[in-house]
């Protein structure tokens, strides 16, 4: 039992009992004598409050639950927790509803780190990721890879029970054939996790440049025109020189970096170095230059031309703005000109996203994948080079173990415990 | 249409929408058909989020109302806003809902303030203050009294209109009683209010006595013992010499007072006249002695014996403890020797107030009551020198309509936006 709705006061707060007890739990304080499954019920709490009870035979956590809407004062959801807990009621832990719903078959693992990821949301592209890992089509997708990997399992299992009679049920070459089809499509979702987790996390974008072209004002420029609508998401920011921002609904990580150039100084070679570091984790840089001098940068770098922005600062130094090179942004980061269309060509960087796309966003399920792409490559190889059946089952056992965790047939405490700290209480 | 649960990140959130076409508006989002009434219909909205919805044909507004309860993040509640927006719903003002419940006939003024005295009510007294409130014992009783006074007023102008045949339909006597039987419960109402107030507001306690006793001591002993469990309420700490303390449900607003002797200095004396006020205003007084010292301190008031505790402080000072003086209670502010007793007898001195009784709280009640007592006094003087029935009534109006100002029947915008804006959004 827990209150389920935001910490604090407010028109309603909503308390929700869930276990088999639920109904026989609730019913001696409320001043009907029974609720009608699913029926929206006006009735008392004690002396506590008036309010509407529902009851749900099956509820969100697969048990019976009975929610209990309320005035939303700190006073009567104190009150009717207590009530409830001399009842017998216990106050449920930190996504303990949906840790339930997973152990009543209600949601798979993966759907319930989708519930805590929406909770979380709050872009539009979090949102999209969450809702979509939510309602299952990523879910779906690793139980249909699951049943595919069950099946090859079993029928080389099937050969191994009657390894006596030296009998070959399955065709090695089909066999290769659907493990190949089961690695690309782990492979794909191993990939989809990058723009995933930019998704979810921000899009790293890096500003570089050579010092003093204005990257530091072109980023307050970036910033100040959104100040309004970044929302405040704490611990998104991962170090002092990074900014979220938000644009069409996707967030971006700015990275300022420090100038680059060639230097003897150790100090300076540092940041330089901590620059082209920056480089290579965005995904989006912007390459600064300055109008009002003749510089050519050349930055190394494995990014497709199509994430890589040229920017030439401090145009209202310019006669007039030089035309024909449409590869090139002039912007005044201090007059704020040109500001607006650098903002659309970082959204268009990730226009190619299709985010109906099944992605994954999970670093905990990447790590997983990845161990799963392994074993799965160690059974390829020991199906090409003709190892004996037993083998390969090992390695195809692991992959089915490491896609478990994943969706949660393989569990442990530890891992169910980091997931579920995540919720809050109540959910 | 408004979030009506309390703002921020949690399990649930209900976003209410209510008004004549609240089911063609929410229909549309909704991946149902129809929604029956007040059943909870497992949807989706939009592509927005899955959650529950609930139909009201008659909710509590008073009008159709639909309840979607989502998923508490703060994305998917804005979303779910914008999108009933965009279909033409608009965003409810603090209070409306509770406001449209009294348009709709559903509470009247009186419980609809009783609404958001509840949703703030903290400690176990306010909140069965409000309940009591809200619950209608006291517009109950409101209705019988107007009631009773529309009767009565009916009976003084059926004689009006046959004035010219010099009838006298009501028997002048009768009449009276009538009249001095509906005083009286006002009397009682307006009585009721300082300790209707003094639950609502907190009882306001006085520690008074010589300097150096070891009055602030004993406040902060009272108050250390109880901090836990002090709730911090905005607003409920008048000055800077106030704390609040609940004991047993109950909250007290202790004052400490600068020292009570005879002084020369003038800003001392400003000081003690300050006391004195404190102690005018108070409900009880805690009068410290030192119990090392053999001073006897006659304070002037008003209160009844059982409102005022006794102590001597600094009892650790003494050999043993002197017995037969149950009057007084021997305490060591320093040690804590005696504190729990001094909290019980400070509850003591409420514990004859019966809160199942009606108890005005509200302020705008008491300065609309005590107008209406003026009116009815007048009423009763001029039916007692045998006054024109004519003027009588008068009088009588003038009563129904500051009775009216209580429970609604009379109303300005400015009385409504002052009630209204108390509440939250969404309530």
């Amino acid at each position: 039992m827990a209150v389920s709705t935001p910490v604090g006061v407010g028109g309603i707060a909503v308390i929700r009992l869930s276990g088999p007890a639920a109904l026989e739990t609730a019913l001696p304080h409320l001043s009907v004598a029974t609720l009608q499954p699913r029926h929206a019920t006006y009735c008392r709490f004690d002396d506590v409050d008036d309010g509407i009870a529902v009851y749900y035979p099956v509820g969100y956590t697969g048990e019976p639950t009975v929610e209990y809407s309320c005035h939303g004062s700190l006073y009567v959801q104190r009150a009717i927790v207590e009530a409830l807990v001399a009842s017998g009621a216990r106050m449920a832990e930190r996504g303990e509803f949906t840790l339930r719903a997973v152990r009543n078959g209600r949601l798979d693992l993966s759907q319930a780190e989708a519930v805590a990821d929406l909770i979380d949301a709050v872009t539009p592209a979090q949102h999209r990721l969450a809702i979509g890992q939510l309602r299952g089509g990523y879910a779906q997708k690793l139980k249909e890879l699951r049943q595919q990997l069950l099946d090859l399992t079993s029928l080389l299992e099937l050969e191994l029970d009657f390894s006596q009679e030296d009998v070959e049920f399955a065709d090695r070459h089909e066999l290769r054939l659907l493990l190949l089809q089961i690695s690309a499509h782990v492979k794909r979702l191993i990939d989809s996790f990058s723009t995933g987790n930019a998704l979810k996390e921000g899009i790293p974008v890096a500003i570089v440049g050579e010092p003093n072209v204005g990257k530091s004002t072109l980023l307050n420029a970036l910033l100040d025109d959104d100040r309004a609508i970044v929302s405040p998401v704490p611990g998104t920011t991962r170090d002092t020189v990074e900014e979220m921002l938000v644009i069409g609904g996707v967030s971006f990580r700015l990275i300022d970096t420090a100038g680059l150039r060639s230097t003897a100084d150790q100090v300076e070679a540092l940041g330089i170095e901590r620059s082209r570091r920056a480089m290579e984790r965005a995904h989006v840089v912007i390459e600064v230059t300055d109008a009002s001098q003749n510089s050519s940068l050349s930055i190394i770098h494995s990014l497709p031309d199509s994430h890589i922005i040229h920017v030439v600062n401090k145009s209202d130094l310019l006669p007039s703005p030089p035309a024909g090179n449409s590869d090139v942004l002039y912007i005044s980061a201090l007059s704020g000109e040109g500001i607006s269309e650098l903002r659309q060509a970082l959204l268009h960087t990730v226009g190619n996203i299709n985010v109906s796309d099944v992605l994954m966003s999970n670093p905990r399920h990447y790590q997983a994948l990845q161990l799963m792409q392994q074993a799965l490559d160690r059974a390829q190889e020991g199906l090409d080079t003709g190892m004996p059946a037993d083998l390969v089952v090992v390695d195809l056992r692991d992959a089915l173990y490491n896609l478990g965790t994943v969706t949660g047939q393989v569990t442990n405490d530890q891992v169910l415990d980091n997931i579920f700290s995540r919720f809050c209480i109540g959910k």
